[in-house]
């Protein structure tokens, strides 16, 4: 057997940075560390003024490296025999985004700079920074009157969470910062970027997957946005435009090599090859192990969905995706994103807000547990998924919650079922549009916190969508996935693997445990879609007429049949 | 200054019965008491194997009367010097409804029998009881086939609640006290007749209330349905009818004196009038003062809603009311009445059930505490109080509740204060179709706890409808208002009075605190109230065809404005 060789992926997340090692040959996580970013809140630059304001600090990014870098090794050696610093063979890059930064001249974040140390806008805009919504809106407006194609492949609508939206916000509120700035990079970006010296923001290798998802970046209109397009936004954005970026690469490219000064802070070999950047959520569903047909759910607060399709194949636009971008995913292939964006987020409201079921009935344990007893349709209740708003596939932030079917014996449990059912609902709404569009789902793969640790709700997800739900082997996928993309950027030759699709197929798998749909349930929650589905477009879409008096009854008769039939109702 | 003189009011509720004796010049309320029923779970003879099931022991109103008068009168001689048992002139009678009962051919209850003690269908069927749903389904589709006139006062749906579904439901389920029941009486034609000794059923004077509300009674018909309507439905309900009555009365109506043996059970007089029955919502009305264009609410666990109008003017069917019936609550009048499924039972619902807001934060105080800090259309909410179905104007219990605008951050006191909004457009619902089939309101008084304790919801209703909120000046309206039957029985030359108008303007008033509605939050309301109706018409009714896409983005649009606009959506 040939010497083990490793890689190294840093997934730098919203509070903290992740190293993991990773056996090249199987997938064997060897060593992993974690560094919390020392600045602001749990590493959030905030502005009590502004609760849009979300900044993350690069020094903390740099420091993190060093740290988590450090700790994973010596967990690594720790853990085994074999490894050996000098057997990592390559290094990946995962991170949050769209969360852009200014730099100078030479790709060296203002923030690093003593005057620019206490202003939030020298530093990185992270992904979750709202302040731009307004020049959101002025982008969206001005894409769908002179290129809606800029707009077809994300969605429909330009965020404030995006590239474009938080530098015209920049350049229109802090003119320090906007002269200063000689180019803006993603943090995806920068890290290996830094990493292999190659920070000219002029040369850079700039992330195909943040360029093409958040920065309207599309070889079909010749890269970047129309100069005359942005200078009619402002025109220092048209004049930056010449200093940022005419070419993009896939996360098998070489950013570079490690540089001496950074190899022998981290006690890695000097020249190893350091991979693009991409997304988190993208690097995750690779190191979920997904394909064409196979469909990658990153389950948490919210969540992310990722698959995609040959590059080579026709594919029309899909409407209310998050973004269609070639080679975003895995190269050769467009990667497609869609996403709901409540989750987690909306089990924890139920249980942190609403405090529920009191002071002992209340947590995500009992009310699971209580939750887990209940027939589908047995409770009577149906819920619009919506409290924040609806990602995929009415692309609207402006629609809100519901809950239907409520009696004055409702309980807890029943209303946080029907919370899990709502989010299943808006996971098969997103799975059938694919199929609608010609791009089948027949696998589904789930990674994340909720996949790993509640069963009920991957149960929940099996019998709504009538998918079996697989459970990636990895607890830490983006991670991996980062890793991957260094052991690719490697090649077999030195120590790594040629192509994803054989680094796939070493070092990612799924979990022994899997969740198969039970045929009855999934008939009674195809009943309770078609009601959800019924208040999805009367709420959701402004094309729908009908009548929604059926609603309530279709629910009681349901609620009745489910319970044996033997209660009464009034009449 | 005359002598004073009194009368007693004797209201039957559903756990208890209450005594309450009153100065007949102006309606002091010197002494009251109330005696809990000793059977079954707080006075409610219950099945295990069928929650349906609600049934009340006669035996219980009986030794009721005695120990509740004893008290009242002990707790009279102690409150005021002038006070004399034997100044009391005359006794009225309220009691809840449809609440029938077998009895022979002497008119004395079956229950009472030996044989028939243990035996759950000889007793009362308690207004509450729904064992009859089948046969109220089965008398609504005859009478909607044969006799839509019939269903056309009462509401459009005869219900499982009232007196021939659970008569047919005896009649096919127990042959025994079937065939042993020589007619049916209503509790509220029972006792005046019981303590006036005119028990034989040929001739006891029933309740124009009862039988009007309940009975399907309608001069217009000649009294009872007809015969071979009965008899379709059943032989034995067919033959029933001549065993019934003919002739109704009015509370104006003198029963006939009390007989010796009663007036020394209870220290009174014998030979005073006791007053023809009716049920305590009718009484409750009198008793807050009801009259053209002033409509009483009874606000508790849900509500009743009373007006009058004029017998000599010409009204047309209103749809959506529960009843309407000439001389129910004021002779010369006729009486309309209509009602919601619940109020307080939808705010004990969030407080009891979901346990909201931990457990400290989630008493009524403290939500209410809560709320009260909210303005309207601050938290985006929007919920269909159809928590127990819709009694008025929908009249049907196949709904249920709805909660729309929700998102991560919506706190328990917003839902709750949302629950209290959809109560009061509830009721403004209500207001408005009297208004518009030419029913004007002109004045609202409310009674029942709620409207007492809460001076939030009364503040809430009064800025949602548009009208003052007054309060009744009794806390026990319904009592009072049997008390008031008692002394026009007595008349003016017995120490009554002659008319109930006489009695109203004498023996009723209303508090000093009323609730004047805000124009700039009622502005509001009418504009959420439109949402409401959108909603309500939607679910509630099945020719409307519309879109609903406005909706959660008027909420949040309104949201927006009441919060001063300077909090920001992402987009």
């Amino acid at each position: 057997m040939k010497d083990p060789t490793y890689a190294l992926g840093l997934d730098f997340g919203t509070n903290s940075v992740r190293a993991l090692v990773v056996d090249v040959r199987n997938g064997d996580e060897v060593g992993t560390a974690i560094f919390p970013y020392p600045t602001g809140d749990a590493g959030i630059i905030l502005d009590a003024k502004d609760a849009n304001l979300a900044r993350q600090d690069p020094a903390d990014w740099l420091l993190g490296i060093e740290r988590a870098v450090g700790d994973a090794l010596a967990a690594a050696k720790k853990k085994s025999r074999a490894f050996k610093p000098d057997r990592i063979v390559g290094i990946g890059v995962d991170t949050t985004g769209s969360t852009p930064l200014p730099v100078d001249r030479a790709g060296k974040p203002l923030a690093l700079y003593k005057e620019f140390r206490r202003n939030p806008n020298a530093h990185a805009w992270l992904w979750k920074d709202h302040t731009a919504h307004a020049e959101a809106a002025e982008i969206t407006a001005l894409a769908a009157a002179k290129h809606p194609e800029y707009l077809a492949k994300c969605g429909g609508t330009y965020s404030s969470e995006w590239f474009w939206s938080k530098i015209l916000h920049c350049l229109r509120t802090d003119a320090k910062v906007a002269s200063a700035a000689f180019s803006w990079v993603e943090c995806a970006d920068y890290i290996p970027a830094v990493l292999t010296g190659t920070t000219d923001p002029l040369t850079m290798k700039r992330s195909r997957c943040a360029a093409g998802h958040k920065a309207m970046f599309n070889d079909r209109w010749g890269g970047l946005p129309a100069k005359p397009f942005l200078a009619e936004l402002d025109a220092r954005l048209g004049a930056l435009r010449d200093r940022l970026y005419k070419k993009t690469f896939t996360s098998d490219a070489v950013a570079g090599t490690l540089t001496k000064e950074w190899a022998r802070k981290l006690g890695l070999r000097p020249g190893i090859p350091v991979a693009v950047g991409a997304f988190d959520a993208h690097l995750g569903a690779v190191g979920s192990g997904v394909g064409p047909g196979r469909f990658v759910k990153i389950v948490g607060t919210s969540t992310c969905d990722v698959c995609v399709w040959p590059a080579s194949k026709k594919l029309p636009d899909i409407p209310g995706l998050c973004g269609i971008v070639d080679g975003s995913v895995l190269p050769g292939y467009l990667g497609l994103e869609a996403g709901q964006s409540a989750v987690g987020d909306i089990f924890n409201w139920f249980v942190n807000e609403i405090q529920p079921g009191g002071p002992r009935k209340g947590s995500h344990e009992a009310l699971t547990r209580g939750a887990a007893a209940l027939e589908p349709g047995e409770s009577g209740l149906l819920v619009l998924d919506w409290h924040n708003g609806n990602r995929t596939v009415l692309v609207d932030q402006r629609l809100t919650g519901l809950v239907v079917g409520l009696t004055l014996r409702t309980r807890p449990e029943e209303i946080y079922r029907a919370l899990v059912e709502a989010t299943a609902f808006g996971a098969l709404t997103i799975i059938r549009r694919f199929g609608e569009y010609g791009v089948p789902i027949r696998e589904v793969v789930n990674c994340g916190g909720i996949a790993e640790k509640n069963p009920l709700v991957m149960q929940i997800y099996a019998d709504v969508t009538g998918l079996e739900m697989k459970v990636a082997r990895s607890a830490q996928t983006c991670a991996l996935g980062a890793a991957m993309a260094g052991a690719v950027a490697a090649r077999k030759k030195g120590g790594g693997h040629d192509t994803f699709a054989e680094a796939q197929a070493a070092m990612t798998g799924v979990r022994k445990k899997t969740y198969k749909p039970d045929k009855r349930r999934h008939a009674v929650y195809l009943e309770l879609y078609g009601l959800y589905r019924a208040l999805h477009d009367a709420f959701g879409t402004e094309d729908w007429t009908g009548n929604l008096h059926h609603v309530m009854k279709d629910l009681l008769a349901l609620k009745d049949r489910q319970r044996g039939g033997t209660r009464c109702s009034k009449n």
